[in-house]
């Protein structure tokens, strides 16, 4: 496991669960590298050029920007590596291994949050049949949700995933500044965030949108920008969400 | 019960499920006026003129720009009337009666999604400690959430709500967007809408932000901002959001 992250902190914690035996870790930070081997019985590789050069699969699950670097310094034998980005191309491995391919899981992660990983949807992408099926196997041992998923089609879904989750918890943490600033607990509010949330499970979301844009309500809107007035980027947020929600609305008729 | 619409008719739901007698239904709708009161057995008003002077408790569940004209028209004998609104003061219901307050459920309600009830805040204000008391304890006989809230702190939440809430379900109308252009179903996402929601019940969002911008990956954020070329809006909101992002985690160390 190469990254000791979000990502390759819950990969490595569903891979060890599931039977597979983690041999190295390595990431940048050595004690992020330690407290990870620590927890799914591994060795630590202090440097890239540590890892040894026969594991049957290598998982590159750092940020995109450090790659490069440390799969130009891995020496392996043409065995399988896999990174675990949204956006990077799977040749950025070519430099390592003819044998490259991709292993997206396509999901939220945080040290301190546990998660059930087998309703991680992952994404599978490999350049040979052979390779496929190895991915799509391993994949299927920790999640029940498996997909062949080409380049292109993952830009999409991470950058959907950009406004569906990441910049959805920067709504969450604007609800929940206002509220502390006026001394009204972050409780009050879960309901609401929940049920967002699992309408969508059932319904389209542009079927069950509601609020004062949805129904043009102009003099709501207005109070509402009034109250924003110490707050100029959120009131800028406020204006352009409320437009594309009412010009959704007369795409839909 | 004023009006039929999504609030009124899952109030209205609610209180004849906790064996309130609904007496009759007002809507500017007849259609409306008639599906609600067929669903809780009430009789219809076809003019707010129609509604007898002698109920225990009027709910004005109406979008805010209709309550003034449609309370201007009630004969009250100095009935306790209450309103919905997240929005408006409680004072606008004082022509029709010297008894009103606030009784605001702090949920999005869509007509077709069946939602329990006994988990939805309810927001209480009212102008004397006998109403305040009759208004917490039919509270009390629907949801487990019953908050004494006034006027200020009531605008607070609606707005706070319209970001976790309503703009939230924009980010998932632009994600679902996406993902349909590109053929890649809807399905595949839901489980990072229902983490992403999940993972706030138990953390701070501010603790738990993920993604391109709270890791400051220019690279990545640059792609998706190509990607993106073809919708400007969407782009604008991405940069918006990036920043605020980006500004947040600073504020935080």
């Amino acid at each position: 496991m190469i990254g000791a992250g979000n990502v390759a902190t819950h990969l490595a914690k569903a891979l060890a669960g599931a039977g597979k035996r983690i041999e190295y870790v390595y990431s940048r930070s050595e004690r992020s590298a330690a407290a990870l081997a620590n927890r799914v019985m591994a060795k630590i590789a202090v440097q890239p050029e540590d890892l040894p050069a026969n594991s049957d699969l290598y998982i590159v699950a750092l940020p995109d920007a450090a790659i490069a670097d440390v799969v130009g310094r891995l020496q392996l034998d043409n065995n399988l590596i896999v990174h675990t980005s949204g956006t990077l191309p799977a040749g950025i491995l070519a430099e390592a291994s003819s044998n490259f391919g991709v292993f997206y899981p396509y999901q939220t992660f945080s040290m301190a949050r546990a998660l059930d990983f087998r309703h991680v949807p992952l994404c599978i992408e490999a350049g040979s049949n052979d390779n496929e099926t190895r991915l799509c196997s391993l994949a299927a041992d920790i999640s029940s949700s498996v997909h062949l998923i080409d380049a292109e089609k993952r830009a999409v879904l991470h950058i959907a995933g950009v406004f569906a989750c990441n910049f959805t918890n920067m709504n969450y943490v604007i609800a929940e500044e206002m509220l502390r600033e006026n001394g009204i607990p972050f409780d009050i509010i879960k309901p609401l965030i929940r049920e967002t949330a699992s309408k969508v499970m059932g319904f389209s979301p542009s079927a069950v949108q509601t609020g004062p844009a949805v129904r043009e309500d102009l003099n709501v809107m207005k109070r509402h920008l009034e109250l924003l007035n110490s707050k100029p980027e959120y009131a800028e947020l406020y204006e352009m969400f409320s437009n594309l929600i009412i010009s959704e609305k007369k795409k839909n008729g």
